[in-house]
């Protein structure tokens, strides 16, 4: 049996999410379908971690075990000749047997994108949080900087998704504002993410962003003093996993 | 009755084009019966131009005459509070009556994405027409020099479309390379354009970047003397309608 990392990009719009599921299709589903074709037999996939219905991914990562081998180089053409468009695995490199895309991931990187036009753009709808209200940055960036560090972020993860340990550390959160584009890009860099933390995070950042919460209001979060200073959860379609860290 | 024009921004994904048809859904069409029930009578509109199934817009304009007087600055949220999500009008300006939105039009900035990538980018995949073939930038940018001014573009128009009048004048023909990003932008900026003329001109562009055809080739194209050297036509998804330019 060979093991073989693959990064996934997709466009979520039409899934319900990675993770295999009875009620709609999924990413993990078509990517397992084309693998099987392709190694005449049940050929199961492990994600890097979920992603929501109509989150998308440049970055997504996952391991399978396939039981011959095929060149690394050419896996990504056979599986993407049997994936619908809106999915495209960008690479395939082999791995040590014990390598798991989800245990040994160091770490991810999520981008949030937030259009500022004053009417959305057609062509980012799918791709972005349209936002036009007036946005204090430097405000925003100052509550972005609070979150990164080592801190618990129980206050930001959804019911649904609950874990007991729920210290992370984010060694990056920053608000790049794309010169002349009316785009604002929010980046979340760490090391592991709770259930929905990133868009409750970014939910965080724009209502600061409209004057509506204090930095010392989010500051209290962190401490878990002040659970109504959080969110709301930002709209699935706006985020993007882009990166998944491994040591290879 | 006010004559007003506006602005329109659409994607036209899932659309037979702009102008009305029997056939299948368009932009036209979505834009009338918007205005109808806003106006309760029947609107119609008049375009700057045609757009092909599949082209998008940032930047479409039509005029239509109203037969009572709307604020332009709220008429955009009336009317896209009835559009589906991929069409939104962006600007309504009153103009005067005998305005119109084709005749008037004084130039258009057309753009073309190429997506250079390796892989195709899925959340590019309908704007952009991946083509991961190295491309010579150096030759295409000669050639496209070779557009601009005022020529015989009797090679660049599909069959269906034929006018008899057929010299145009480009007064840009640009290609942009993105930085980092492995995206060509092509811009095409002219008084008037054939049907199928950009995605021709790109075609065309495409083949000598691959080393397909010389400049003298491309050049004998515009004294109709070499039509073979022509196209093949650039699909559509990866054409945009940016500017229609008036002197109001």
């Amino acid at each position: 049996m060979t093991n073989t990392l693959i990064r996934i990009s997709y466009d979520g719009t039409n899934y319900g999410g990675f993770q295999i599921q009875l009620n709609a299709p999924t990413i993990q589903e078509k990517l397992e379908c084309a693998l099987t074709v392709i190694y005449k037999q049940p050929v199961r996939i492990t994600g890097a971690g979920r992603t929501d219905s109509g989150v998308h991914a440049r970055g997504q990562a996952a391991n399978f075990k396939a039981p011959f081998f095929i060149a690394a180089e050419k896996l990504p053409y056979a599986i993407n000749a049997l994936l619908p468009s809106d999915i495209v695995v960008t690479e395939a490199v082999l791995v040590h047997d014990d390598f798991h895309a989800r245990y040994d991931a160091l770490g991810k990187l999520y981008s949030y994108t937030v259009d500022q036009a004053a009417f959305p753009r057609t062509m980012q709808r799918l791709y972005s949080w349209h936002m036009p209200d007036p946005l204090n940055l430097e405000k925003m960036r100052d509550a972005a900087l609070l979150f990164e560090g080592t801190h618990d972020f129980k206050a930001f993860q959804a019911a649904k998704g609950q874990v007991n340990d729920t210290v992370r550390t984010m060694s990056r959160v920053e608000i790049k504002d794309l010169p002349g584009l009316d785009v604002l890009l929010f980046e979340f860099e760490g090391s592991g993410f709770l259930y929905h933390m990133v868009r409750l995070l970014t939910g965080t950042l724009i209502r600061a962003g409209k004057g509506s919460l204090e930095l010392q209001e989010i500051e209290a979060t962190l401490h878990n003093i002040n659970p109504t200073a959080v969110g709301p959860t930002a709209p699935a379609h706006g985020l993007c996993l882009e990166r998944v860290d491994y040591q290879l």
